[in-house]
């Protein structure tokens, strides 16, 4: 007979396993499936959810993680436990119906919102988006909260996060950010971005991306790289994991930058313990400590100039009729210009926070229920030129941009904008760790830093929630402190500012 | 309440899609997949084999086909019916254990395999390969069957053909095989491959073969062609078809005749119903006549004066230092020697099917228990010059050289000349149906050809057994003739024999 563990094990094992193969289906279908395998791909997605949900709402597992919950002693398995605990109640107390329903409503409000975005029409989109918010509320209320009712759709994305904790760390955000913002604008200095956007031949790209992605630490021999439209992390485990990116001749920070921060996430998946494959404790905390190893890469270390000073011969030699007369200092320039835009997903690492807290705003007084969907369109206008002073000429550049909120992603956003707190945070510690952490970028040498953040980081799977691992890896709990530390001291000396 | 053909219908497509599901995990891992992702990707597999095998055998499952299997009147009902039937009785009838233990035996016997064929150690494997015989044996009597043992494994590939069938076609096949393989051997003329193995640059051959496979019929918004180390014909259905080939730069052939090859086995999956996609009534009759799609554009088209005539000159501009100043009938020749030889897989159409009566009759002698394991490389030897009139140097060149039985494949060898026989049966049926087909060919049409095919065998799915499809599309049982007829004709002038 195996033990109630065993049979825990196991039966969590193959949750994990179906979430994989998942995995693999979605890669596929995002980067080299042919066109006509759509549908039955459709079918293939379907079925595995279909499956893992039932394992996930099996009364059987529930009576093990009720008879194993106080009794485990080991970190791992508690950290199993605990979080199969959490999944099988958010899972168990939504119906089966409901769920359908959601995936059903999410599939033609994701194609009403192509259209709307494309003729820039809110009110085509608004009626999908009313029925979404609905059903993502009723099924919070059924999930259940201790503070309010957006907490239990936060909780899926950043476990044990609340909103009351988002809107204190947002809120000791806003203010200096807004301010550094306006400093940066009447700065003496300005950088010029235009020389990323000369002729930057696709091959050379795809070799020079390999590189930087290798350089920090991906491991190719355990992962791949393609294309795709949407640039992604996926694959299937620890062992195989899969980064695309996208390439454009006529600009070179998508495949750049875009790699680094693919990477990044990448070598937090290839860190992850493969001994405990398939169950919580060999997977990531949250999107929040995801997102903090990709921006890590892709900004405390990709954007800085340490970097560059180690890894801008190499640039030169890869784009020589683009770069070969552009200094270094022109080109860390070129890739840290800051100004106020209206796409998140262009922002710079300065004002992309201010985008991150309007959808947090907004979309936490729908769940609320205290805004209405028809008047979002007004709420997102006045909160731009509130926070970043611009004012989107439409809706497709304004409340319409991103796809999130058609797919019913209610929660998502705010873990982006922890990512980058969570990322400086962390990056302040690895600094007083490793105290010649600089010289090390300089010369290329990045297995230190990474050493350090599988040591304190990668190898724990989630055995702690991100607040506790915040506390645990820092020294102290979530604060705005290393993040505004960051960016001061970053770009003062680029715009040509004092730091005050 | 859904009636019980719905409940059956939504059960076995389940089961279909499970299937997809594994081609695409084992298509990933034979082409794309890290090296690092193989364990993984063996237990992901593994689950999906353990979910479609509980399935197949669910007594529920059985139920609902005792209840339905007088009943249906509709053909497509009565083929999905029939084919669960015996899907679900060989499966049932073999317990889990077993299936466990045929799957963890074959691992190390594969494993056995390659280091016994590269030792050229036959006693190595033997202890391997004496395990899995009887294992096999055992399931074949927990199968059951009517004539003999053999007959319950050949079933797994072929439905409905039975030993003493292929043994028919097989005894009739021999002599006159033999003799005209003399005859060759004799002739005044032999045609000179080494043009074959000038210098043939990958891009080029990555596009000819592209090119070859799209003329004839293969739809890439439906499928791919890609590279792996065993050329296969793989995907997830009929709007998901993968192709693989090898390319090396000094030797043409097995890129173009190996697309031909797997393009002509994609075409037929293309042309499977979509309406029935998952259920037995989508999909390919046997392996037998599997092959017979991929032989007849191969060989009885690809290897044709009429094909070349219309494609040398494609071939020439993608080739033109190794091809631009040899001739059509030099090339067409080089594309068509015979000659006995050690290997299988590198077999002439001629030579092929003898290699295959041999395996036949050796598996056959083993499953029936009228040869031991031991005996196997004399036996292999002696109708190695028996049929063949070649001696193998040693047991790697012999009876060590293919994988099938490391991984527990009785039954499947006969599938190979049994594709062979059809497609020439079909071939003279198309002839006849289009009398203008050859001067078709010549001018690249494929379309003619194709509809018929897909009108004749394709459309059907599994709604006529391989033998009951023969009869219909022809108009006569299973016979050698027609090969024959097709390999004197077509040899006779390349080595400049007078037809008799």
């Amino acid at each position: 007979m195996p033990s109630a563990y065993e049979a825990f094990h196991k039966a969590i094992r193959e949750i994990g396993q179906l979430g994989s193969i998942e995995g693999l289906l979605d890669w596929d279908s995002e980067t080299i499936m042919p066109d006509g395998g759509l549908s039955a791909r459709a079918e293939q997605i379907s079925l595995i959810a279909t499956l893992a949900h039932e394992r996930r709402t099996s009364p059987t597992l529930g009576e093990l993680i009720e008879q194993l919950d106080s009794r485990v002693d080991d970190p791992i398995e508690q950290s199993n436990v605990s979080e199969a605990r959490r999944m099988y109640e958010r899972a168990s107390r939504v119906p089966a119906e409901l769920v359908t329903r959601l995936s059903r409503v999410s599939v033609l409000a994701k194609e009403a919102w192509g259209k709307a975005r494309a003729g820039s029409d809110f009110p085509a989109f608004a009626p999908h988006l009313s029925e979404l918010v609905n059903i993502k509320r009723h099924i919070a209320d059924l999930i259940g909260y201790k503070g309010e009712r957006y907490d239990a759709l936060l909780d899926e994305y950043e476990p044990g996060m609340t909103s009351a904790q988002v809107e204190e760390v947002f809120t000791a955000l806003r203010g200096p950010l807004c301010e550094f913002v306006r400093r940066l604008a009447h700065a003496p200095r300005k950088p010029d971005s235009s020389v990323l956007h000369r002729n930057f031949p696709r091959a050379a790209q795809e070799s020079f991306a390999r590189h930087l992605a290798e350089a920090i630490g991906f491991d190719f021999s355990r992962g791949r790289l393609d294309v795709s439209k949407h640039p992604f992390c996926g694959g299937t485990g620890p062992a195989d994991v899969r980064l695309t990116t996208r390439y454009y001749e006529d600009f070179i920070a998508p495949s750049v930058f875009g790699v680094l921060h693919e990477a990044g996430h990448g070598i937090y998946e290839q860190g992850l313990p493969e001994a405990h494959m398939f169950t919580p404790a060999g997977q990531a905390v949250s999107l929040g400590i995801h997102e903090s190893q990709s921006r890590l890469w892709e900004n405390f270390v990709g954007r800085s100039r340490e970097f560059w000073e180690g890894m801008y011969g190499a640039c030169q030699r890869a784009f020589p009729d683009a770069l070969g007369s552009v200094s270094l200092d022109a080109f860390h320039g070129a890739i840290n210009t800051v100004s106020p835009s209206l796409i998140r997903v262009e922002a710079d690492e300065v004002t992309y926070n201010l985008h991150i807290i309007l959808r947090f705003e907004i979309e936490r007084a729908l769940i609320g229920g205290t805004l209405e969907v028809r008047d979002i369109p007004a709420a997102w206008n006045g909160k731009m030129r509130e926070l970043l002073g611009v004012s989107p000429p439409n809706d497709a550049q304004g409340c319409l941009q991103d796809i999130h909120w058609s797919a019913g992603m209610f929660g998502y956003f705010p873990t982006y904008a922890l990512g980058n707190l969570y990322a400086a945070q962390f990056f302040e510690a690895a600094l007083r760790a490793i105290p010649n952490l600089r010289d090390e970028l300089r010369r290329g040498q990045f297995a230190p830093l990474l050493a350090w953040l599988r040591e304190n980081i990668h190898q724990h799977g989630m055995r702690y929630r991100a607040g506790e691992l915040v506390h645990r890896v820092t020294g102290a709990p979530l604060t705005v402190e290393p993040f505004l530390r960051y960016i001061r001291t970053k770009f003062a000396p680029i715009y040509g500012l004092n730091i005050t």
